[in-house]
C-alpha cells in the first residue's frame, strides 16, 4: 500500500513521516524551497528531527507524477480566511483537482483540512469527480479525519491523541480506521464526514469563546481596579472551572476556524450569535493593548512620537516560530496609528518568513543588548529566558520611567511594585 | 464561640449543620414553616438527614432575638433577580440591618450570597455600619467566603470543596480561613472581598456561555440535520475539550449571576458582551423547544388544541426537588400561546411550593398511569426510571403518531427510529 500526502506543513509532515514508519509515503508540496529543506533533513517549523525526515521509505516531492500509483491520497492543506474572513477554500480546490487527475478505481482519499460541515461532500468531492471523471461511492471513496495538530505541545501528538475518522460508509470507515490505528493511540469513528467536519471545527469554536470570555473579563476587571489574574486563579479552584488565560488569540486554528462555521450558518440563513462572540471580542485585544500603552504613557508625560517601544514575542504563542495569524502584528499597527514606533524582538520566528507575509523586520533577541529602550517594554510572549523581572531593568534609559506592558501576566504585580514598574497586565 | 448561620436553605443548612460538629450555632430563618420542619428534623430540600439536623448545639429559630451574644454571623440569603433581572438585594438588605443590630466589638460577618464584585463594601458593609453604630474594620470586621453548593451533587459538597476566603486585612482572612478549615478539605486565600465575589460571580459565567455555545450549536446543527450528540461525544475526545451537554439553564446560579456580573459592569459604562451572551441564547431555548413541539405536531397533522401533552420532569436539574428559576415553565407557557394543554408530572418536587410560585399543579408520576396521552410526550428531566423507551409505549393513544419531545437525549436515536417515534432531541 502508498500513500500520498499532499501538503508539507504542520500537519502533513507529522503524518508523512509517521506514516513512513509502514509504508511507502510520498510528501508533495507545491512550495519548492520547503520540498529542497526536507531533501536535506531541515523542518523550520522544528517539528521533526533531521532523523524523522530522513526517512528511506519517505519521499518528498513538488513534481506531481509522483502522485501516480498510489492507494490512499490525505490532503493536508491550508484553509485560511480571505480578507473579509471568508473561507478560503482556494488551496483545498488546487489540491482536490490534482488528486482527482491520479486517482483510479477504489482509490481513497482523506481529508484532514479543517472546515465547515458540509465542505468535503459539497464542495471536494464534486472537484473529485469533475478532475477524475470517476464517482464518488462507487469508483473512488472519501473519509475525513481532523488534525489535531497543537503547535509546540509534545505531549499531545499524532502518536498519542484519540483520532477522529469519519465516512458515509462502513467499509471505508473501517478502512481509514484501520490505517490511522498504526499510527495513532486510538480512534474515534463517527458515522459521516459532516460529524468529523463538525466535531473539530467546534472544538476550536468553544476554546475561542473561552478565551474571548476571560479577555472581556479581564478589560471589566481592569476598570473595577481587581487583579484578573488574582480572581482567575481563585475561581480555578472550583472542581468544574476551566482555567483560560487572557491574551491575544492568533495562529491558524482558534482565529480561523469559527468564521468557517459561521460562514456555513449564514448560507443556511441562521446568524450566529455565540459562535461569532468570541471573535468579535479578541480580534480586538491588540488594539485594546496599544491603547493600555498609550495611556501609560501620558501617565509618564512621554511624547508618545518619542517613545521607543520594544515588542517581545511576534509568535502566535510561546516558544515555536509559528507566525501564522499572529494578532502581535495588531499591536504594531496601533501603536503606528499614534505615531509610536516599536520594534519587536524574537528569538523563534522566520526573520525572512515574518518580512514578506507582514512586511515588518523583526529582530533576535541578543540585538536587544546593544540597545537603550527609552520607554517600555512590551512582553508578548514568554521564554525561558524572559522571565527573570532583572533581566529588563538594565533595558531601560530612564530608571524612573520604567512602564511595563506584560501582556501575559509573568510577572507578579507585587514584584512590579517594587521594581517601580508602570505596569499593565492583562 | 458561638456562630450565627443567617439563612436556612440550600447553602446555610449544610454551613450551621457541619460547624455544629464543633461549636454551638444559631441558624435563622425568617420563614417560620422552614424552622417548623426544621425543628422536627425534616429538610424539604432533601440535603439532609433527620441525623443531621437534629444535633443538640444547632439551634433553629426564627426569633432574631437568639442572635445577641453570637461571636460569628454568616450570612447566606438568597441573591435572586428582579422581573427585570437586576439583582434583588432585598434580602442581602433586610439580613444586614437585622445582624447590624446585634454585632458588637470584635464581632465578624462573613457573607456567602453570591454577589457582584463590590457588593459587601459597598451595599452590605454601610448597611451593617448604620444599623450598629460602629465601625467597619476598627469594632467590626467581614470577610466573603462564597458558597459553592451544587445541588444533587453528593461528591463536591462542603466538606470535599476548596472554600474560598476573601477579606482585606490579615487577621480576618486567618481568622475566618481557621474557622472553615474545620470544615472543609481546603481553603484558597484571597486578599480581598471583591477578588472573592468575582471568583464566584464568574464561575457561573463561564458555564452559562458554554452551556450556551453547544445550544446553539444544537440549533444550527438541527438546521443541517447534523446529530448534534454524536458531534460534542466526538469533539470529547479531545484532550481540552470541555463536554457541555445543551438543554435548559435554570436555578439559582447559572441563570442569575451573570446579570449581577452585568449589573456592576453597567455602572461603570461598561456593556457586556460576552458576559450576557450566554443568558441571550439560553432565555430563548424553552420557547425554541416548544415550537419544535409544534413543528412536530403539524408534521402529523394534528391539530394544536387537540394535542394533550405530558411534560416530564419540572424541577431545573435531574433527580432533585429544587424548582427555583425552572425554565421548564417556559416551555409550558410557549405552548400554551400555541392553545395546546400540557401537563407537568415530576416524581420529586413539593406540589405546593411550585402552585406558589408557578400557579401550576404538578402531578405526581404515578398519576401518569391512568391516563392516555394522545400525542406527545416531553422529557425535560432525566429520573432513573424513566430512561427506558418501552416505559412510554403505553401512554400513547395513537400508536401511529408517537411523538418525543426527548429535551436531554435520553435516547439513542436508533431505538427512537426503531420504535417508530417522531422525535426530536436537543
Amino acid at each position: 500500500m502508498t500513500i500520498a500526502v499532499i501538503g508539507a506543513g504542520y500537519v502533513g509532515l507529522p503524518l508523512a513521516i509517521a506514516f513512513a514508519k509502514h509504508h511507502s509515503v510520498v510528501c508533495y508540496d507545491i512550495n519548492q524551497g520547503r520540498i529542497l529543506q526536507l531533501l536535506k533533513g531541515i523542518d523550520l517549523n522544528k517539528q521533526h528531527s533531521k532523523n524523522d525526515i530522513l526517512n528511506k521509505k519517505l519521499f518528498f516531492t513538488d513534481d506531481s507524477n509522483l502522485l501516480k500509483k498510489i492507494d490512499i491520497y490525505i490532503i493536508t492543506v491550508p484553509t485560511p480566511i480571505n480578507l473579509s474572513n471568508q473561507p478560503d477554500l482556494s488551496m483545498l480546490e488546487q489540491a482536490s483537482l490534482l488528486v482527482g487527475k491520479y486517482i483510479k478505481k477504489d482509490s481513497i482519499i482523506i481529508y484532514e483540512s479543517t472546515t465547515y460541515p458540509g465542505c468535503t461532500e459539497e464542495f471536494c468531492i464534486p472537484l473529485l469527480e469533475k478532475s477524475s471523471q470517476l464517482k464518488y461511492g462507487k469508483d473512488f471513496f472519501v473519509a475525513y479525519s481532523p488534525e489535531r495538530v497543537n503547535p509546540g505541545d509534545k505531549i499531545n501528538t499524532l502518536q498519542t491523541i484519540v483520532k477522529i475518522v469519519g465516512a458515509n460508509d462502513q467499509k471505508t470507515l473501517k478502512a481509514v480506521g484501520k490505517l490511522y490505528k498504526k499510527i495513532c493511540k486510538s480512534i474515534c469513528y463517527v458515522n459521516s464526514i459532516k460529524i468529523a467536519e463538525s466535531a473539530k471545527v467546534i472544538e476550536n469554536v468553544q476554546r475561542d469563546i473561552n478565551i474571548a470570555l476571560v479577555n472581556e473579563l479581564s478589560v471589566l476587571f481592569h476598570k473595577l481596579n481587581i487583579p484578573t489574574n488574582e480572581v482567575l486563579k481563585a475561581a480555578a479552584t472550583k472542581w468544574n472551572f476551566h482555567y483560560y488565560k487572557p491574551g491575544l488569540v492568533g495562529g491558524h486554528c482558534i482565529g480561523i476556524d469559527p468564521y468557517y462555521l459561521a460562514y456555513k450558518a449564514e448560507q443556511y440563513n441562521y446568524f450566529p450569535q455565540l459562535i461569532l462572540s468570541g471573535r468579535r471580542f479578541n480580534e480586538n485585544m491588540g488594539r485594546y493593548i496599544a491603547t493600555q500603552t498609550v495611556q501609560l504613557l501620558s501617565k509618564k508625560n512621554i511624547a508618545n512620537s518619542k517613545a521607543n517601544i520594544a515588542i517581545l514575542g511576534f509568535s502566535f504563542k510561546e516558544n515555536i516560530p509559528d507566525c501564522r495569524n499572529t494578532k502581535v502584528i495588531q499591536i504594531f499597527h496601533e501603536l503606528k496609528n499614534w505615531k509610536i514606533k516599536a520594534e519587536v524582538f524574537d528569538p523563534h520566528v522566520l526573520i525572512s518568513e515574518v518580512r514578506e507575509e507582514y512586511g515588518i523586520t523583526v529582530k533576535k533577541l541578543k540585538e536587544l543588548k546593544n540597545k537603550k529602550f527609552e520607554k517600555i517594554f512590551l512582553v508578548v510572549s514568554h521564554k525561558k529566558y524572559i522571565k527573570k523581572l532583572s533581566f529588563y531593568n538594565s533595558f531601560y534609559k530612564n530608571k524612573n520611567k520604567k512602564i511595563m506592558i506584560d501582556v501575559k501576566n509573568i510577572f507578579h504585580e507585587n514584584e512590579l511594585k517594587k521594581n517601580k514598574y508602570v505596569y499593565f497586565q492583562l
